[in-house]
């Protein structure tokens, strides 16, 4: 068994939590680098109220490395359902709270990585306070990540540019870690809102054009109605190579097994499976393998984001991972 | 140094926080057994919207039992002071999202007690969900904890009764900790909403008449305005032992120290400064001695519930009691 690498996972949301969550059971030295711009639901409510740094994608990196008590685990991702802190997550509540006391945001997350006993290291990928926003081609510009999340117009009319506004750069722990890595991981996650918006920190693509660790990409399992509609796996990796360089990936990983009927249909307001092509194969640096989970995932009523419910298999995907990287 | 003896500490509040703050650094096996009849500001709140337990005087005895980095603890008590969080202290979120998860109390001051590292104890004095009630001797029935707080009436009229709504049982951990305890030490704090709820409880009282324990009573430093004017340790005392028996206590701690006049004045509007009677020291049960902290305490403008800024020096007042302990 490899060990002792070091792996980062670059990302945010569930698509992290998810192999994060696969791979921590392995013995390598984990970082996962997490974007910034999210300001949606109960992160939104506090970024607005409080000023602090988006604290939810940054939370769901935390509990899928943390080995504390599961009873901890589950503290963290607890969503209230009455009253006034109705939608908040109380491990949002709880990083905000330890940002405004350290008044460091990298700080705060080290001493919860003491209280959730982490494998690995949480890094945020800027500290500066951004909002996404969105050109489309026809003009239109969409602001913040929320808005630009619940949008159908970005197929409908393309989308011209992203940005992040004010402009952020780097936090110099991601850049470090970054440079340290054996293994790069991006994706699985939301394109636009999850994986992208790292690479529009300055100083991230950058350093990810420098690095010399093994570069993987995991395409998402379904597409997104009105982001990504009519993706297919190679359309997914040349997105997000045209924020890098063409092939910047050493190996893309997707999924060959159809998902459930029954799931499809139910998941069909909100996308669709991101079938591959028997072609791709033939590429050397692309890795078919079935990566769907057969737990059901249900959308927690009190969580005002929706969240895949069709998603990859956290042992699954992270075997996948280990093949290559033990190659 | 005598050690490993069994003290309880019944109260809630500061008084008690302080009290703890001074005796965790004795080899005692302390227990805090805490009212559970608050209902102002956060703790209010969450009660409200949540039917949570009151949280904020468990709060504070966590705190104070806390080994925890100073920055936890300082987590644990921090105040949000904008937004819809305005107002409510962490620690209390924490609790409550807890006590949400496990549904059991009990359960969740075990594991907040590994989060925090506390040497000790913490005891909620009931299970039952419980409100405060006063009949004065005019007929005026008062209701709730923040009520009969803030009331001015208590003085002027007189109390009749105090009772809880809906009659409350003890939580057997706490009867099983008078009953084990070698010493049992009341107050300092607030005499109705803080000491005398705890009292309240079926099978406290009886619990502490049976109890073999060597027992103590802290008077408090000041009077509360509406509530405690013109008493005097005597008179603390007697209310107190009214609950339980005569000469309950072996021995009646007091402060003999003037706090500085600037401070009295400052909180001439709130209280005064209980006088001691240089007779008391003539009987065996009172002890005199200087208590009062040199550290000015200041309010918080986001806490709601006003909090007594002369307080027991925790060194002073914990040194007092082991010389009797000791004896």
């Amino acid at each position: 068994m490899t060990s002792n690498k070091n792996i980062v996972v670059i990302g945010g949301g569930t698509g992290t939590f998810t192999i994060l969550t696969g791979l921590k059971k392995y013995p390598y030295n984990l970082t996962a680098i997490v974007s910034m711009a999210d300001d949606g639901g109960s992160t939104g409510r506090l970024r607005d109220e409080l000023g602090v740094l988006p604290p939810g994608d940054v939370r769901q990196c935390l509990v899928a490395l943390s080995e504390a008590s599961l009873i901890l685990r589950k503290l963290f991702n607890y969503r209230f359902d009455k009253g006034e802190l109705k939608g908040h997550s109380f491990g949002n509540i709880f990083i905000s709270a330890f940002e405004k006391i350290t008044g460091d945001f990298n700080k705060a997350l080290e001493e919860i990585g003491n209280v959730l006993n982490i494998k690995g290291r949480v890094v945020p990928v800027t500290l500066d306070r951004v909002w996404l926003r969105a050109k489309l081609e026809n003009g239109t510009e969409l602001k913040g990540e929320n808005e630009i999340n619940n949008s159908w117009l970005l197929s409908k009319f393309g989308i011209k540019k992203l940005f992040l506004r004010p402009p952020a750069k780097a936090n110099p722990k991601a850049i470090e870690a970054i440079l340290r890595a054996d293994i790069i991981i991006i994706g699985p996650g939301n394109l636009y809102c999850s994986i992208i918006p790292n690479f529009l920190v300055k100083g991230i693509p950058e350093a990810l054009l420098r690095s010399k660790a093994l570069k993987i990409y995991n395409c998402n399992l379904m597409t997104k109605h009105g982001h990504t509609d009519g993706f297919t796996v190679t359309t997914f990796v040349s997105v997000v190579e045209s924020y890098l360089k063409k092939n910047f990936f050493n190996y893309v990983i997707f999924n060959t097994k159809r998902p459930l009927l029954a799931l499809l249909k139910k998941y069909s307001s909100e996308g669709e499976w991101v079938k591959s092509n028997k072609d791709l194969l033939k590429e050397k640096r692309f890795i078919g393998a079935n990566l769907i989970s057969s737990k059901v995932y249900h959308q927690n009523p009190a969580d005002k984001i929706k969240r895949a419910f069709i998603r990859h298999d956290p042992d699954k995907l992270a075997k996948t991972i280990v093949s290559l990287v033990s190659k």
